[in-house]
């Protein structure tokens, strides 16, 4: 096998699988994501897709990847079961389970399809946001995964260092995101960048509390010539809760290339604790 | 085994599963909820939610379900297989597979958790609506399924035999719903509301176009208690589209009970034709 261009980034290293059978790979978690507890989300939900986009009986493109975190990701060895549930014509659909030491710490399923060209739509713009390249980079370094990624914020930040922190009015973030270093887009990046929001509740209180994602679910509008298109340049982020309640909190999310196409919707229900 | 007090209602005969092993159930597809391929898919997933719902070591109530509709569900026997994949202290993953002739015809996950008491917000308001009972009730019999709902429409009715047919110039539709004939609110009757609402590609150009939802994902806000509070009356549901692309169309949309409160945040993606 001859390397891939990207091959050296840390993003393919992290979701980076081995074959090791039929319908199993095998992958390696190292620290280079690492968030509170196990790794960054959306490197755990990019190498579970990397699962079907990497098996040979795959047809089609990614259309929408739902991710079930069911347990902690310990750094070290997993199991990657990839099984085409369903395959039709122009369609499959997926079922992929994440297990380390025989238990199940991540599930997911996956719908692929080859899509045609039909009349097509964008009901929901972009927002008005400056340019990426006019804000600054934020610098963080508190969890190893923040290194991996440019944030550019241009509203709503979360940042309890903050001099000023009181509570936010809402749960909104506004946002210019790529890979760091820069890295040309595609379904496996555009899924990790689907979960770089802080939980909302977070950002709403502008404080800390155990919290953290339980299911997210992607549904991607572009194809491989959009995230061509996209490059390696920032999209913008939009992210908002509906609402709060009891221990769970949603998050409806959209993600935008920089010429204003709609690339992917996304939502998930985060855990919070008190 | 005493009879529910809604056990004679279409919608519980819908969606009753007989025990039949571990993790798996047998049901039946009667016409009762005929859409035009299959049974609507509102049904098939709430029937899907009652494997975990039925199984003998659930624990807590359903937090999040995503549901794949992998092919046609046929009139007849079913097999449904639900799997608790993981259970922690106050959590627990399931898989969910509905097989016809040994095929998955749906796939689905679903998340359930023991809720506590915690800092609580709902950050998106209602809709303002005339109250249901001032509105005409929608009378409609094309589908077997239409009779089983009461709908009355605020605004975004797709109608195609309406005289001034034109397309819409947005893809929204805000409108009251409830079983037909009452009964009250559960997790099982709200999971099949959440789907109640016609493609948006239909809304939107205000004609058929073959199509039908793939994938769908609910976050349940709403726990026993306000399930309870919201009893058999209408529940106010808006939906919209962000992009509609080559085949594929995404909906978000929520659901109130008729005092304000969002039991529901519901996304899915559908395909259409050409």
């Amino acid at each position: 096998m001859t390397a891939s261009p990207t091959a050296s980034h840390a993003f393919d290293r992290a979701i980076a699988l081995t074959a090791a059978g039929t319908n199993l790979f095998k992958g390696e978690v190292d620290d280079s994501f690492q968030n509170m507890v196990g790794p960054f989300g959306g490197v755990t939900a990019a190498t579970l897709l990397n699962g079907a986009l990497q098996h040979p009986e795959r047809i089609g493109e990614p259309v929408s990847l739902t991710v079930n975190f069911a347990g902690p990701v310990q750094l070290g060895a997993f199991d990657l079961e990839a099984v085409p549930l369903r395959t039709n014509r122009s369609t499959q659909h997926w079922l992929l389970l994440q297990k380390q030491d025989g238990e199940v710490v991540t599930s997911a399923t996956a719908f692929f399809a080859t899509r045609r060209e039909t009349w097509s739509e964008q009901q929901h713009e972009m927002p008005a946001a400056p340019a990426a390249d006019s804000l600054p980079q934020l610098v963080r370094s508190e969890r190893n995964w923040f290194r991996n990624y440019d944030f550019r914020y241009v509203s709503g930040l979360f940042d309890p260092s903050r001099s000023d922190s009181t509570e936010d009015a809402d749960s909104e973030t506004l946002l210019w995101t790529r890979d760091n270093p820069a890295r040309p887009l595609d379904f496996a990046s555009l899924t990790a960048l689907g979960d770089v929001f802080a939980p909302r509740i977070f950002h709403r209180r502008q404080r800390f509390t155990p919290a953290g994602t339980v299911s997210l679910t992607h549904y991607f509008h572009a194809d491989t010539e959009q995230l061509a298109r996209a490059g390696d340049r920032h999209v913008l982020g939009h992210a908002r809760a509906t609402r709060m309640h009891n221990n769970y909190s949603d998050q409806v999310a959209h993600l935008w290339s920089d010429d204003g196409q709609l690339l992917l919707t996304t939502t998930q229900v985060a855990y919070f604790k008190e």
